[in-house]
């Protein structure tokens, strides 16, 4: 039998999501504990990975177990085992077609920054940016990564991947309060440091140092370098996985 | 010489702003380090005290001091000392006829609070309520609040104010996420964990225990009962001073 679970995790503490040797990661410590409470050996396959430092708010993974399971009490029995900063949020029983990582249509990522001097609180949650960024521009230069592109430019030249094309469906900069906000895209896929090489150089254009057409021109060039930095990890949020 | 701060500080590991005997406060700390700083004895009066656990992002206070200053480096000096959950965002000269309690108009409180499951990431900066909750009834609810009221229902009953008469000019909910959401409330004054007693009565609105009219009873009623739980400290912030 096949289950989904969605989690939540702060991602500060981890190195990333994925298992790696000597390193604490989500996934080995939610297989640990999905084991305890099942006393089987689970493996889960979540819809991607995420970078150290990353967190989430809708990750989704799926894992196979042979019995039946009460599924409000082992999602709470695990919530109870779990540190706090990892979150089962939803459990359901799937049928055996389900992949978590190759059913899912498109994911949401979300960025969240703040403009001006440092604020403790938002410093809990976002990115600060410690300049003047034009939100406008920066939203204009958002509809150039619309649409089905080969993103070259915005993906780290360490990568093995051959196939940068990905398909953009949306992609814009939402105040949240006074200085704070929030980069939401949502694509069929993201190549590695996608989004944060994306927020890196949407900062440029906040910045004025390029214009927001100058995204066209950057995706064109397939050239890792026209593009900006890349942003912290720290404000990144894999928001949802849509199915 | 007066001069203004803006400070934004994290109210999570202080007993509140105002000094108390072998506590840790957030005035205490800062007189400390602007005391060091500027190698006098300096006292500050802030906007008014905010209660353990609650933050600010933007309180307002003033100090005196007898010669001029070089603003923008005694702030970054200032910033250097303190610990991180306390920043000087702002700092001005201002006229003595200035007082940061007395010159001021309005003050805005936000609360920030979520629905559902426990979440990580939001749990660092807003209040978990574990039910599901009408927020169109609530926005209702908070047209109650605006206009000149006596607000003894929504005031701990074990303060020593006299007049509880608040003019409140504006109270609602915003959604900042899916599940998100900020209560913003502008007036000006507020009494003694008003914002957190007019909190937890709107959740009880969300939660259809009593109806958005109720609100306009429980204010005439002018008995602490009547209204709802004291909401956590966790989740209320001082927005702005207005003056």
């Amino acid at each position: 039998m096949r289950f989904l679970i969605k989690i939540s995790y702060d991602g500060k503490n981890y190195s990333g999501f994925q298992i790696q040797p000597n390193k604490t990661t989500i996934q080995e410590v939610l297989e640990k504990k999905l084991s305890e409470v099942l006393k089987d050996n689970v493996k889960i396959t979540a819809s991607g990975r995420t970078d150290a430092g990353v967190s989430a708010l809708g990750q989704i993974c799926h894992f196979d177990y042979p019995y039946d399971i009460d599924i409000a009490r082992v999602r709470s029995y695990i919530n109870h085992l779990l540190p706090d900063d990892i979150r089962v949020l939803e459990m359901d029983k799937v049928g055996d077609d389900f992949n978590a990582r190759y059913s899912a249509n498109s994911k949401q990522y979300d960025y969240w920054f703040y403009i001006g001097e440092k604020v403790p609180v938002y410093e809990k949650i976002a990115v600060n940016i410690g300049y003047k960024l034009d939100i406008d521009s920066m939203n204009k230069a958002c509809e150039y990564l619309i649409g089905e592109h080969d993103f070259t430019s915005f993906c780290a030249s360490n990568t093995e991947v051959k196939d940068k094309i990905r398909h953009i469906l949306r992609a814009e900069i939402v105040k949240l309060d006074d200085n704070l906000f929030k980069f939401s895209i949502v694509g069929n896929g993201f190549l590695y440091n996608m989004v944060r090489i994306i927020m890196g150089t949407l900062i440029e254009v906040g910045r004025h140092k390029i214009l927001p057409i100058d995204i066209k021109n950057i995706i064109l060039a397939k050239d890792r370098n026209k593009a900006g930095k890349t942003a912290p990890s720290k404000g990144l949020y894999l928001k949802k996985v849509i199915y």
